[in-house]
């Protein structure tokens, strides 16, 4: 028995949410549907222009991580704050999802991260990150026996953007292999993808990965095509598992040379897709790690999707437990 | 030609709001959808306890103002926060409404006022506010030119918790009505006029305010009354006009022996009763200043009430001057 079903491990941050139009994300030169890295001095001006806002804890992983407590599993976080209101907001909102959360927090400087999130009609999110504190996570913030007792270890492409994060990670995947234990990331964005391609690359063949997540446009930016037959076929090549999501059409399993097609949910409306594909993991790698079918995972995935997506922010505000039992998943 | 329609003060608070149910109000010795005092140490403990949450700017005077700029009026506000990050948020998301705020921020400490909001099924909402840097708001951030530039100063009741606030209000009001504009209050809620109910009359009976906006369960507290029409009588009697909000039955707008009865809107789904009373202000005040009849100032205040209560956090996040030309009010 592991004390842990997945630990996650991500860029922590806060996000700052407002609606904005089209006009808004072009006139400011703000790659739609992207996450837009940001220095300090872009990250006010961006703040100057920004409407009135939510703020609401999110990160990647970190979604991830509450997405898997919300259903009823044992999540654990690593990830870096400083010590300062945004990092409190960020520490508390994580650990009431019951998530394990020691990672020390920065002193000061620089703050915790914050993301400004510009959801425009169409419910789609355009990213704006200021890395903050993140860029110090490094591997003295590897808590070896969460590791070693966590049955995945799941982590973003993001934390390549950072200095010293991948050297945390490829501590991580040292000891969880060595415990036999599983690696999983997600490709994050295919932006991201074009940055730390070869590497990213490197990752999954040489077995650091075993479970990859990854959108369409990732896929596609991996193996620098245009054809996503081809990219399915070689990311069943590159990986011992896969889950490659769609949108509205769904995702599609990957094992090798066997595929299982899981269909998305249907969603009343499209608030804001933000956190979609955290929410799609943790749907997934819960159920991965409490022994269900690949064909289940992604259905949890799938509904935990479906779910963030109907709201403004990147976490659930309703228990994905109780939604699992209403449609009988769980 | 004044330079402002409304001027509000109040205690510039962020929200961190997070459902709960019934079960939680009652074995934290919250009272249900009161404002809940509380210091330093209370707020660490009931943080402690609260799920994860989501943070909005708030303050019943800042979520007014924020209100009229929304409907387009030209809005101004006095509040203050300390220089920390949650001083920066509620700084950013009033400015970025269109509100003129210069309040000088404290110097760190005590930081910035928060009030944890605990909003259960029935979408009722429970506040416990710890006030810190709003402590320090006295006559000394009262900016005179912007005082005798606004055709209404209003002021919320909560004022009189903190030490100084309320010779700030003594202040405005005497500028105010040498310039000949109008003051205006709300009694905020029944537990603050149980705490102030001789010095609110004597407010409204010495002419200090013209406009007073109470629910019925601060009218009926103001005169220690369970008579709802004898509360209406007096408080007809203590000021000039006076706007009683009665929830779902609409409200009622008073002026000498003259009534006027104005319907609620329809509202699909009660979300989140935060801010509907400060926002039936802002529409009544907004009408109000630009020329309306009362009967027209009650429906702008029943709108965008309405439109608040159907989302989570104070301040509509959508426009109110569409919303009022889609009915034909604007």
């Amino acid at each position: 028995m592991t004390k842990f079903d997945v630990l996650t491990v991500g860029n922590a941050i806060v996000d700052i949410i407002a609606r904005c139009d089209d006009g808004f994300i072009a006139d400011n030169g703000i790659i739609k549907g992207a996450m837009n890295l940001i220095d300090a001095e872009r990250a006010e001006f961006l703040y100057s222009r920004m409407g009135p806002a939510l703020e609401a804890s999110g990160g990647s992983a970190g979604n991830t991580a509450a997405g898997v407590a919300n259903f009823g599993g044992r999540a654990a976080y690593f990830g870096k704050v400083a010590d300062d209101q945004l990092g409190e907001i960020f520490t508390h909102d994580i650990r009431a999802q019951g998530v394990h959360f020691e990672t020390k927090p920065l002193d000061r400087f620089p703050p915790t991260a914050r993301s400004m999130i510009f959801v425009t009609e169409d419910g789609e999110r355009s990213m704006n990150t200021y890395l903050g504190a993140c860029v110090e996570l490094g591997p003295e913030d590897v808590e070896p026996d969460v590791v070693a007792d966590a049955k995945v270890t799941y982590f973003e492409g993001y934390l390549w953007d950072p200095p010293r994060a991948k050297d945390a990670i490829r501590e991580c995947a040292r000891i969880a292999h060595e415990n036999r234990r599983e690696m999983s990331m997600t490709l994050s964005d295919s932006f991201c993808v074009h940055r730390y391609r070869g590497e990213f690359l490197d990752l999954m063949r040489s077995g650091t990965i075993d479970i990859v997540f990854a959108n369409r446009a990732e896929a596609l930016a991996l193996y620098e095509t245009g054809d996503f037959e081809e990219a399915l076929t070689k990311i069943g090549r590159d990986c011992k598992l896969a889950a490659v999501t769609m949108s509205e059409e769904g995702s599609i399993i990957v094992k090798g040379d066997t595929r299982i097609k899981v269909d998305a949910i249907e969603v009343s409306r499209i608030t804001d897709t933000t956190g979609a594909g955290d929410l799609y993991a943790a749907g997934f790698l819960y159920g991965y790690t409490n022994g269900r079918s690949l064909a289940d995972c992604g259905r949890l995935g799938s509904l935990a999707a479906g779910i963030v997506i109907e709201q403004i922010g990147p976490r659930p505000m309703i228990s994905l437990a109780d939604a699992g039992k209403k449609v009988g998943l769980l």
